[in-house]
Protein backbone atom coordinates (compact mmCIF):
# COMPACT_ATOMS: atom_id res chain seq x y z
CA UNK A 1 0.00 0.00 0.00
CA UNK A 2 1.66 3.67 -0.77
CA UNK A 3 1.69 5.78 1.64
CA UNK A 4 0.01 9.30 1.75
CA UNK A 5 2.98 11.38 0.62
CA UNK A 6 3.00 9.47 -2.84
CA UNK A 7 0.39 11.48 -3.67
CA UNK A 8 2.18 13.83 -4.41
CA UNK A 9 4.69 12.27 -6.92
CA UNK A 10 1.45 10.34 -8.11
CA UNK A 11 0.06 13.49 -9.65
CA UNK A 12 1.93 13.05 -12.93
CA UNK A 13 0.00 9.83 -13.41
CA UNK A 14 -3.45 11.41 -11.84
CA UNK A 15 -5.42 10.52 -14.44
CA UNK A 16 -4.15 6.54 -14.38
CA UNK A 17 -5.03 6.56 -10.53
CA UNK A 18 -8.06 8.45 -10.99
CA UNK A 19 -9.44 6.06 -13.57
CA UNK A 20 -8.58 3.15 -11.27
CA UNK A 21 -10.52 4.46 -8.31
CA UNK A 22 -13.11 5.40 -10.85
CA UNK A 23 -13.44 1.99 -12.18
CA UNK A 24 -12.86 -0.26 -8.83
CA UNK A 25 -16.18 2.07 -7.12
CA UNK A 26 -18.03 0.83 -10.22
CA UNK A 27 -17.03 -2.63 -10.17
CA UNK A 28 -18.09 -3.24 -6.15
CA UNK A 29 -21.11 -1.18 -7.43
CA UNK A 30 -22.29 -3.45 -9.74
CA UNK A 31 -20.76 -6.82 -7.98
CA UNK A 32 -22.47 -5.74 -4.40
CA UNK A 33 -26.12 -3.98 -5.95
CA UNK A 34 -25.87 -1.12 -3.86
CA UNK A 35 -24.00 2.16 -3.98
CA UNK A 36 -23.04 1.88 -0.17
CA UNK A 37 -19.48 0.75 -1.03
CA UNK A 38 -16.67 1.82 1.31
CA UNK A 39 -14.15 3.82 0.27
CA UNK A 40 -11.56 1.71 2.17
CA UNK A 41 -13.06 -0.89 -0.24
CA UNK A 42 -12.69 0.83 -3.15
CA UNK A 43 -8.71 1.68 -2.93
CA UNK A 44 -8.53 -1.75 -1.81
CA UNK A 45 -9.84 -2.90 -5.04
CA UNK A 46 -7.54 -0.08 -7.17
CA UNK A 47 -4.52 -1.00 -5.12
CA UNK A 48 -4.14 2.54 -3.90
CA UNK A 49 -3.91 4.36 -0.33
CA UNK A 50 -7.20 5.37 0.86
CA UNK A 51 -6.14 8.92 1.25
CA UNK A 52 -5.97 9.04 -2.56
CA UNK A 53 -9.47 9.30 -2.45
CA UNK A 54 -9.58 12.79 -0.59
CA UNK A 55 -6.61 13.56 -2.66
CA UNK A 56 -8.00 13.26 -6.30
CA UNK A 57 -11.50 13.59 -5.62
CA UNK A 58 -11.92 15.81 -2.07
CA UNK A 59 -14.19 12.79 -0.55
CA UNK A 60 -16.52 10.07 -1.10
CA UNK A 61 -19.12 12.36 -2.71
CA UNK A 62 -16.81 13.95 -4.99
CA UNK A 63 -15.48 10.38 -6.43
CA UNK A 64 -19.64 9.48 -6.54
CA UNK A 65 -19.97 12.78 -8.84
CA UNK A 66 -16.77 11.94 -10.73
CA UNK A 67 -17.96 8.52 -11.96
CA UNK A 68 -21.90 10.20 -12.76
CA UNK A 69 -19.76 12.58 -14.68
CA UNK A 70 -17.83 10.14 -16.92
CA UNK A 71 -20.77 8.35 -17.58
CA UNK A 72 -22.67 11.36 -18.67
CA UNK A 73 -19.59 11.91 -21.24
CA UNK A 74 -20.29 8.57 -22.69
CA UNK A 75 -24.13 8.89 -22.74
CA UNK A 76 -23.81 12.64 -24.12
CA UNK A 77 -21.21 11.61 -27.08
CA UNK A 78 -23.47 8.56 -28.30
CA UNK A 79 -26.34 11.87 -28.03
CA UNK A 80 -24.37 13.88 -29.97
CA UNK A 81 -23.80 11.72 -32.93
CA UNK A 82 -27.49 10.26 -33.08
CA UNK A 83 -28.43 13.50 -32.95
CA UNK A 84 -26.08 14.61 -36.17
CA UNK A 85 -26.88 11.21 -37.66
CA UNK A 86 -28.41 11.38 -41.08
CA UNK A 87 -31.44 8.88 -40.10
CA UNK A 88 -35.03 9.16 -40.04
CA UNK A 89 -36.17 10.64 -36.64
CA UNK A 90 -38.36 7.41 -35.86
CA UNK A 91 -34.79 5.12 -35.87
CA UNK A 92 -32.74 8.10 -33.82
CA UNK A 93 -35.55 7.82 -30.96
CA UNK A 94 -35.21 4.05 -31.13
CA UNK A 95 -31.63 3.69 -31.00
CA UNK A 96 -31.29 6.07 -28.36
CA UNK A 97 -34.47 4.31 -26.13
CA UNK A 98 -32.42 0.87 -26.91
CA UNK A 99 -29.43 2.97 -25.58
CA UNK A 100 -30.49 4.07 -22.57
CA UNK A 101 -32.03 0.34 -21.41
CA UNK A 102 -28.59 -0.91 -22.55
CA UNK A 103 -26.63 1.63 -20.54
CA UNK A 104 -28.79 1.14 -17.17
CA UNK A 105 -28.11 -2.64 -17.37
CA UNK A 106 -24.53 -2.44 -18.00
CA UNK A 107 -24.25 -0.11 -15.11
CA UNK A 108 -27.00 -0.97 -12.47
CA UNK A 109 -25.83 2.03 -10.37
CA UNK A 110 -26.18 4.38 -12.44
CA UNK A 111 -29.91 5.43 -12.28
CA UNK A 112 -29.84 5.30 -8.79
CA UNK A 113 -26.75 6.99 -8.13
CA UNK A 114 -27.80 10.39 -10.61
CA UNK A 115 -31.53 9.82 -8.04
CA UNK A 116 -28.71 9.81 -5.04
CA UNK A 117 -27.03 12.66 -5.80
CA UNK A 118 -29.70 15.02 -7.08
CA UNK A 119 -31.84 14.03 -3.87
CA UNK A 120 -30.18 13.45 -1.05
CA UNK A 121 -26.51 14.98 -2.05
CA UNK A 122 -25.48 18.68 -0.74
CA UNK A 123 -27.05 21.27 -3.11
CA UNK A 124 -23.91 21.92 -4.95
CA UNK A 125 -23.96 18.10 -6.13
CA UNK A 126 -27.30 18.72 -7.27
CA UNK A 127 -26.73 21.27 -8.96
CA UNK A 128 -23.49 19.89 -10.77
CA UNK A 129 -25.86 16.93 -11.74
CA UNK A 130 -28.13 18.76 -13.27
CA UNK A 131 -25.92 21.44 -15.08
CA UNK A 132 -23.60 18.28 -16.53
CA UNK A 133 -26.38 15.12 -16.89
CA UNK A 134 -30.04 15.81 -16.99
CA UNK A 135 -29.74 19.11 -18.50
CA UNK A 136 -27.88 17.72 -21.40
CA UNK A 137 -29.50 14.86 -21.83
CA UNK A 138 -32.57 16.27 -22.25
CA UNK A 139 -31.52 19.02 -24.35
CA UNK A 140 -29.91 16.38 -26.57
CA UNK A 141 -33.15 14.15 -26.59
CA UNK A 142 -35.24 17.36 -27.11
CA UNK A 143 -33.06 18.38 -30.55
CA UNK A 144 -33.83 14.43 -31.51
CA UNK A 145 -37.76 15.38 -31.33
CA UNK A 146 -37.33 18.78 -33.01
CA UNK A 147 -36.41 17.17 -35.94
CA UNK A 148 -39.28 14.50 -36.08
CA UNK A 149 -41.51 17.13 -35.53
CA UNK A 150 -40.28 19.54 -38.28
CA UNK A 151 -40.23 16.88 -41.08
CA UNK A 152 -43.55 16.23 -40.07
CA UNK A 153 -43.32 12.50 -38.84
CA UNK A 154 -43.67 12.88 -34.96
CA UNK A 155 -46.82 15.16 -33.42
CA UNK A 156 -45.79 18.65 -31.57
CA UNK A 157 -45.29 17.61 -28.67
CA UNK A 158 -43.47 18.92 -25.52
CA UNK A 159 -40.01 17.42 -25.93
CA UNK A 160 -38.61 18.23 -22.05
CA UNK A 161 -42.11 16.49 -20.85
CA UNK A 162 -41.52 13.49 -23.82
CA UNK A 163 -37.92 13.17 -22.11
CA UNK A 164 -38.73 13.10 -18.89
CA UNK A 165 -41.17 10.11 -19.57
CA UNK A 166 -39.18 8.39 -22.36
CA UNK A 167 -36.12 8.19 -18.97
CA UNK A 168 -38.49 6.90 -16.37
CA UNK A 169 -39.86 4.27 -19.09
CA UNK A 170 -36.47 3.21 -19.94
CA UNK A 171 -35.21 2.68 -15.97
CA UNK A 172 -38.31 1.13 -14.72
CA UNK A 173 -37.89 -2.55 -14.85
CA UNK A 174 -34.11 -2.23 -13.69
CA UNK A 175 -35.64 -0.22 -9.97
CA UNK A 176 -35.75 -3.89 -7.81
CA UNK A 177 -35.72 -7.77 -7.97
CA UNK A 178 -38.27 -7.87 -6.14
CA UNK A 179 -40.59 -5.77 -8.43
CA UNK A 180 -39.81 -8.32 -11.22
CA UNK A 181 -40.07 -11.38 -8.70
CA UNK A 182 -43.89 -10.24 -8.14
CA UNK A 183 -44.48 -9.14 -11.64
CA UNK A 184 -42.60 -11.26 -13.89
CA UNK A 185 -42.11 -14.21 -11.76
CA UNK A 186 -38.27 -14.35 -11.60
CA UNK A 187 -36.22 -11.51 -10.36
CA UNK A 188 -33.12 -12.07 -12.36
CA UNK A 189 -32.05 -9.87 -15.01
CA UNK A 190 -30.68 -10.97 -18.03
CA UNK A 191 -29.87 -9.98 -21.88
CA UNK A 192 -32.82 -11.86 -23.40
CA UNK A 193 -35.37 -9.84 -20.71
CA UNK A 194 -33.57 -6.53 -21.52
CA UNK A 195 -33.46 -7.09 -25.52
CA UNK A 196 -37.49 -7.63 -25.16
CA UNK A 197 -37.84 -4.68 -22.80
CA UNK A 198 -35.59 -2.26 -25.47
CA UNK A 199 -37.98 -3.69 -28.15
CA UNK A 200 -41.01 -3.34 -26.24
CA UNK A 201 -40.09 0.31 -24.59
CA UNK A 202 -39.03 1.41 -28.19
CA UNK A 203 -42.27 0.74 -29.65
CA UNK A 204 -44.27 2.24 -27.29
CA UNK A 205 -42.26 5.82 -27.22
CA UNK A 206 -41.64 5.78 -31.15
CA UNK A 207 -45.61 4.57 -31.63
CA UNK A 208 -46.62 7.42 -29.28
CA UNK A 209 -44.72 10.18 -31.20
CA UNK A 210 -45.85 9.58 -34.36
CA UNK A 211 -48.06 12.39 -35.65
CA UNK A 212 -50.82 10.08 -38.04
CA UNK A 213 -52.67 8.79 -35.52
CA UNK A 214 -53.08 12.19 -33.67
CA UNK A 215 -56.55 11.92 -33.53
CA UNK A 216 -56.73 8.48 -31.94
CA UNK A 217 -54.26 10.34 -29.37
CA UNK A 218 -56.82 12.66 -28.21
CA UNK A 219 -58.64 10.68 -26.68
CA UNK A 220 -61.48 9.85 -29.96
CA UNK A 221 -61.17 6.60 -30.42
CA UNK B 1 -50.51 12.67 26.08
CA UNK B 2 -51.40 9.00 26.80
CA UNK B 3 -49.69 6.34 29.09
CA UNK B 4 -49.06 3.09 27.73
CA UNK B 5 -51.51 1.33 29.94
CA UNK B 6 -54.14 3.03 27.37
CA UNK B 7 -53.18 1.12 24.40
CA UNK B 8 -55.51 -1.68 26.04
CA UNK B 9 -58.25 0.29 26.02
CA UNK B 10 -57.64 1.70 23.27
CA UNK B 11 -57.93 -1.39 21.62
CA UNK B 12 -61.94 -1.12 21.01
CA UNK B 13 -61.28 1.96 18.77
CA UNK B 14 -57.99 0.83 17.09
CA UNK B 15 -58.99 1.63 13.65
CA UNK B 16 -59.11 5.04 14.38
CA UNK B 17 -56.06 5.28 16.41
CA UNK B 18 -54.62 3.17 13.21
CA UNK B 19 -55.69 6.04 10.98
CA UNK B 20 -54.58 9.01 12.66
CA UNK B 21 -50.98 7.67 13.03
CA UNK B 22 -50.92 6.52 9.58
CA UNK B 23 -52.73 10.25 8.74
CA UNK B 24 -50.35 11.72 10.56
CA UNK B 25 -47.53 9.89 9.11
CA UNK B 26 -48.44 10.93 5.85
CA UNK B 27 -48.47 14.57 6.15
CA UNK B 28 -45.81 14.60 7.71
CA UNK B 29 -43.87 13.09 4.60
CA UNK B 30 -45.65 15.64 2.31
CA UNK B 31 -44.59 18.68 4.74
CA UNK B 32 -40.55 17.98 4.88
CA UNK B 33 -40.62 15.83 1.43
CA UNK B 34 -38.62 13.23 2.78
CA UNK B 35 -39.70 9.73 3.77
CA UNK B 36 -37.29 9.58 7.40
CA UNK B 37 -39.63 11.40 9.41
CA UNK B 38 -39.40 10.60 13.48
CA UNK B 39 -41.79 8.16 14.92
CA UNK B 40 -41.85 10.77 17.76
CA UNK B 41 -42.87 13.34 15.24
CA UNK B 42 -45.84 11.05 13.62
CA UNK B 43 -47.20 10.58 17.23
CA UNK B 44 -46.78 14.24 18.53
CA UNK B 45 -48.67 14.85 15.05
CA UNK B 46 -51.52 12.47 15.85
CA UNK B 47 -51.95 13.33 19.86
CA UNK B 48 -51.10 9.57 20.85
CA UNK B 49 -48.51 7.90 22.63
CA UNK B 50 -45.60 6.74 21.08
CA UNK B 51 -45.74 3.53 22.53
CA UNK B 52 -48.81 3.09 20.11
CA UNK B 53 -47.05 2.40 16.93
CA UNK B 54 -44.84 -0.58 18.27
CA UNK B 55 -48.19 -1.72 19.42
CA UNK B 56 -50.27 -1.19 16.32
CA UNK B 57 -47.83 -1.47 13.58
CA UNK B 58 -45.01 -3.40 14.95
CA UNK B 59 -42.53 -0.87 14.30
CA UNK B 60 -41.67 1.95 11.92
CA UNK B 61 -41.67 -0.48 9.08
CA UNK B 62 -44.51 -1.86 10.28
CA UNK B 63 -46.08 1.79 10.06
CA UNK B 64 -44.47 2.45 6.39
CA UNK B 65 -46.11 -0.59 5.51
CA UNK B 66 -49.55 0.01 6.52
CA UNK B 67 -48.95 3.57 4.91
CA UNK B 68 -48.27 1.57 1.23
CA UNK B 69 -51.19 -1.01 2.06
CA UNK B 70 -53.70 1.84 2.66
CA UNK B 71 -52.66 3.77 -0.72
CA UNK B 72 -52.79 -0.12 -2.55
CA UNK B 73 -56.32 -0.62 -1.65
CA UNK B 74 -57.08 3.16 -3.23
CA UNK B 75 -55.21 2.25 -6.52
CA UNK B 76 -56.59 -1.16 -6.35
CA UNK B 77 -60.06 -0.27 -6.35
CA UNK B 78 -59.74 2.48 -8.58
CA UNK B 79 -58.27 0.25 -11.32
CA UNK B 80 -61.01 -2.43 -10.64
CA UNK B 81 -63.78 0.54 -11.28
CA UNK B 82 -61.96 0.77 -14.41
CA UNK B 83 -61.35 -2.31 -15.67
CA UNK B 84 -65.25 -3.46 -15.22
CA UNK B 85 -66.52 -0.12 -16.46
CA UNK B 86 -68.12 0.07 -19.94
CA UNK B 87 -65.20 2.56 -22.19
CA UNK B 88 -63.27 2.19 -24.82
CA UNK B 89 -60.05 0.54 -23.73
CA UNK B 90 -58.07 4.08 -24.78
CA UNK B 91 -59.80 5.98 -22.65
CA UNK B 92 -59.27 3.09 -19.90
CA UNK B 93 -55.52 3.89 -20.01
CA UNK B 94 -55.72 7.84 -20.44
CA UNK B 95 -57.60 7.49 -17.35
CA UNK B 96 -55.29 5.18 -15.43
CA UNK B 97 -52.05 7.30 -16.92
CA UNK B 98 -53.59 10.34 -15.09
CA UNK B 99 -54.99 8.84 -12.09
CA UNK B 100 -51.35 7.48 -11.36
CA UNK B 101 -49.57 10.88 -12.22
CA UNK B 102 -52.77 12.73 -9.77
CA UNK B 103 -51.92 9.89 -6.73
CA UNK B 104 -48.04 10.89 -7.40
CA UNK B 105 -48.63 14.55 -7.15
CA UNK B 106 -51.26 13.78 -4.36
CA UNK B 107 -49.01 11.43 -2.69
CA UNK B 108 -45.43 12.97 -3.12
CA UNK B 109 -43.54 10.42 -0.48
CA UNK B 110 -45.31 7.27 -2.63
CA UNK B 111 -43.14 6.13 -5.06
CA UNK B 112 -40.17 6.78 -2.94
CA UNK B 113 -41.79 4.87 -0.16
CA UNK B 114 -42.60 1.68 -2.53
CA UNK B 115 -39.17 2.05 -3.88
CA UNK B 116 -37.28 1.86 -0.34
CA UNK B 117 -39.58 -1.16 1.08
CA UNK B 118 -39.10 -3.00 -1.68
CA UNK B 119 -35.42 -2.14 -2.35
CA UNK B 120 -33.48 -1.34 0.77
CA UNK B 121 -36.59 -2.93 3.57
CA UNK B 122 -37.14 -6.53 4.82
CA UNK B 123 -37.17 -9.28 2.63
CA UNK B 124 -40.39 -10.13 4.42
CA UNK B 125 -41.45 -6.25 3.83
CA UNK B 126 -40.12 -6.21 0.17
CA UNK B 127 -42.23 -9.56 -0.38
CA UNK B 128 -45.41 -8.57 1.03
CA UNK B 129 -45.14 -4.89 -0.95
CA UNK B 130 -44.49 -7.19 -4.44
CA UNK B 131 -47.86 -9.67 -2.98
CA UNK B 132 -49.92 -6.23 -2.03
CA UNK B 133 -49.14 -3.79 -4.47
CA UNK B 134 -46.96 -4.12 -7.47
CA UNK B 135 -48.46 -6.98 -8.57
CA UNK B 136 -52.24 -6.52 -8.28
CA UNK B 137 -51.52 -3.31 -9.75
CA UNK B 138 -49.50 -5.11 -12.60
CA UNK B 139 -52.25 -7.58 -13.32
CA UNK B 140 -55.18 -5.34 -13.04
CA UNK B 141 -52.87 -2.82 -15.90
CA UNK B 142 -52.26 -6.04 -18.25
CA UNK B 143 -56.16 -7.34 -18.07
CA UNK B 144 -57.30 -3.41 -19.94
CA UNK B 145 -54.46 -3.58 -21.95
CA UNK B 146 -55.57 -6.94 -23.05
CA UNK B 147 -58.99 -5.93 -23.21
CA UNK B 148 -57.65 -3.36 -26.11
CA UNK B 149 -55.70 -6.32 -27.45
CA UNK B 150 -58.78 -8.59 -27.93
CA UNK B 151 -60.63 -5.66 -29.70
CA UNK B 152 -57.93 -4.91 -32.37
CA UNK B 153 -57.39 -1.22 -31.02
CA UNK B 154 -53.95 -2.41 -29.38
CA UNK B 155 -51.34 -3.88 -30.66
CA UNK B 156 -49.95 -7.03 -29.87
CA UNK B 157 -47.84 -6.53 -26.96
CA UNK B 158 -46.34 -7.85 -23.37
CA UNK B 159 -48.75 -5.96 -21.56
CA UNK B 160 -46.29 -6.67 -18.20
CA UNK B 161 -43.63 -5.15 -20.23
CA UNK B 162 -45.59 -2.28 -21.49
CA UNK B 163 -46.44 -1.54 -17.56
CA UNK B 164 -43.00 -1.05 -16.26
CA UNK B 165 -42.84 1.70 -19.10
CA UNK B 166 -46.42 3.15 -18.00
CA UNK B 167 -44.87 3.38 -14.08
CA UNK B 168 -41.23 4.84 -15.11
CA UNK B 169 -43.85 7.24 -17.26
CA UNK B 170 -46.00 8.76 -14.56
CA UNK B 171 -43.26 8.46 -12.19
CA UNK B 172 -40.11 10.43 -13.44
CA UNK B 173 -41.26 14.04 -13.26
CA UNK B 174 -41.48 13.36 -9.79
CA UNK B 175 -38.05 12.83 -9.18
CA UNK B 176 -36.65 15.48 -8.12
CA UNK B 177 -36.95 19.42 -7.90
CA UNK B 178 -33.16 19.79 -8.89
CA UNK B 179 -33.87 17.59 -11.80
CA UNK B 180 -37.17 19.82 -12.94
CA UNK B 181 -34.68 22.97 -11.94
CA UNK B 182 -32.33 21.46 -14.74
CA UNK B 183 -34.63 20.58 -17.49
CA UNK B 184 -37.90 23.06 -17.21
CA UNK B 185 -35.79 25.61 -15.56
CA UNK B 186 -38.09 25.55 -12.64
CA UNK B 187 -38.06 23.09 -9.83
CA UNK B 188 -41.58 24.19 -8.59
CA UNK B 189 -44.61 21.38 -9.18
CA UNK B 190 -47.93 22.71 -9.41
CA UNK B 191 -51.51 21.47 -10.78
CA UNK B 192 -50.35 23.05 -14.35
CA UNK B 193 -47.33 21.58 -15.01
CA UNK B 194 -49.08 18.16 -13.58
CA UNK B 195 -52.30 18.16 -15.90
CA UNK B 196 -49.54 19.46 -18.67
CA UNK B 197 -47.45 16.35 -18.19
CA UNK B 198 -50.82 13.67 -17.66
CA UNK B 199 -52.08 14.72 -21.31
CA UNK B 200 -48.35 14.59 -23.01
CA UNK B 201 -48.12 11.18 -21.30
CA UNK B 202 -51.49 9.75 -22.16
CA UNK B 203 -51.04 10.67 -24.92
CA UNK B 204 -47.48 8.87 -25.70
CA UNK B 205 -48.77 5.60 -24.05
CA UNK B 206 -52.28 5.55 -25.94
CA UNK B 207 -50.66 6.34 -28.88
CA UNK B 208 -48.11 3.49 -28.42
CA UNK B 209 -50.16 0.83 -27.74
CA UNK B 210 -52.52 1.91 -31.01
CA UNK B 211 -52.51 -1.30 -33.48
CA UNK B 212 -53.15 0.85 -37.04
CA UNK B 213 -49.42 1.65 -36.51
CA UNK B 214 -48.06 -1.02 -36.12
CA UNK B 215 -45.64 -0.56 -39.60
CA UNK B 216 -44.24 2.63 -37.84
CA UNK B 217 -43.24 0.91 -34.96
CA UNK B 218 -41.21 -1.50 -36.41
CA UNK B 219 -38.95 0.92 -37.63
CA UNK B 220 -39.94 0.94 -41.55
CA UNK B 221 -40.36 4.38 -41.71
Amino acid sequence: MRQLPEAQLDAGSSLSTRERIIEAARELMIEFGVLEVSVADITHRAGVNVALVSYHFGGREGLMLSIAREDAKLALSDLARLSAADRPPTEKIRHHVTGVIHAYYKRPYLNRLLQKLIREGSAEAAREVGEFFVRPVAEARSAIIAQGIASGVFRNVDSRLIGYALEGACAQIFTSAASRQAVLGDGALNSELVERYAKSTADLIVGGLLASRAGGVTGEL
